[in-house]
């Protein structure tokens, strides 16, 4: 039973890491199989298909995708900073949601079909907003949308350049001065 | 001669929708060249891969991709709002060159196997920074990067949630606004 459960974490592991790095289309469950060590038959016991295993791997990752970092209504450009740090940090999370949004949710709002998972930080900003920290006249779901894009400038789906570990401190305190300024100026309220 | 340039047309035409709908390793050849009524002997002449094809593909739209919007450094919110417009009306270019980051090319610049594609823009960054349209203190790249970034904040790999030709006139005319107060708070310069 332990050792099931162990088996079980094993695979889950290496199928995160072959579907961040090829998607769905592209993951081999005979390696993933492999690299955990798993037979394939007890693998197919517990996920019937490579779909399956997806599902599972990205509901398992889900909160650390979302939540990873907390919402700060009063800080945005520390929000945003920790955001920056978190990519660098967890390039395989972001690599999994994009996975998703190509491969399964083409359209509309990525978590549509995985219950509510935005709402309690856009009464956040809805409140900041009302206290003045936070402008007014861009909808709150518009003000959250535009901190994750902003966020994700240098990410591992930058469609320009992405931020790696390889690259110096200061090349990376540099962009989160970028990164604050531009969230101060562009969204922060005057209190 | 003409026959076999439209069948070759045609090929592409099939491949890029096939490449854009499911990436590099869901597409499938046999479907590509049935969906252009081209025969697979043909096929493998030209294209002797399903990544040779991608890479025509690629090739064929990248200035689609890259400069189908022109950057207009004295009007930033302008041309975010434009490279809006294009992500709504060719969603399709969007999704491959999210498709050429997750497969071929993970870190660093996008573009670096594909020739110098952006410095004549940074170039015009430059230039109107010292022009003071634009704000200073920032490299060229990280504006470029932040305006790509905050344009494509609801594009068809948007984290959270993207926009649709489906969506309401009024919905979409709000979002153009958002865009230009945001960019030009966080990167319009005194003048």
């Amino acid at each position: 039973m332990r050792d099931g459960e162990h088996s079980r974490d094993r695979l889950l592991e290496a199928a995160t890491a072959e579907f961040a790095a090829v998607g769905i289309a592209g993951a081999r469950v005979d390696r993933i199989a492999e690299a955990a060590s798993v037979n394939k038959a007890q693998m197919y016991r517990w996920y019937a298909s490579k779909d399956d295993l997806f599902d599972a791997v990205f509901a398992q990752h889900l909160d650390r995708i979302v939540d990873r970092v907390p919402l700060t209504p009063n800080d945005l450009p520390g929000y945003v900073v920790a955001l920056y740090d978190s990519y660098l940090d967890a390039p395989e999370l972001v690599r999994l949601a994009s996975w998703f949004r190509l491969e399964r949710a083409p359209t509309g709002d990525l978590l549509a079909t995985h219950g509510d998972r935005w709402s309690y930080k856009l009464d956040l900003i809805a409140e900041a907003q009302a206290a003045g920290t936070i402008v007014t006249g861009i909808t709150p779901a518009d003000v959250y949308a535009l901190l994750i894009s902003i966020a994700g400038t240098w990410s591992p789906i930058s469609a320009t350049f992405t931020a790696t570990e390889q690259e110096s401190a200061a090349q990376h305190e540099a962009r989160r001065a970028v990164l604050r300024g531009v969230v101060e100026r562009a969204l922060v309220g005057g209190g």
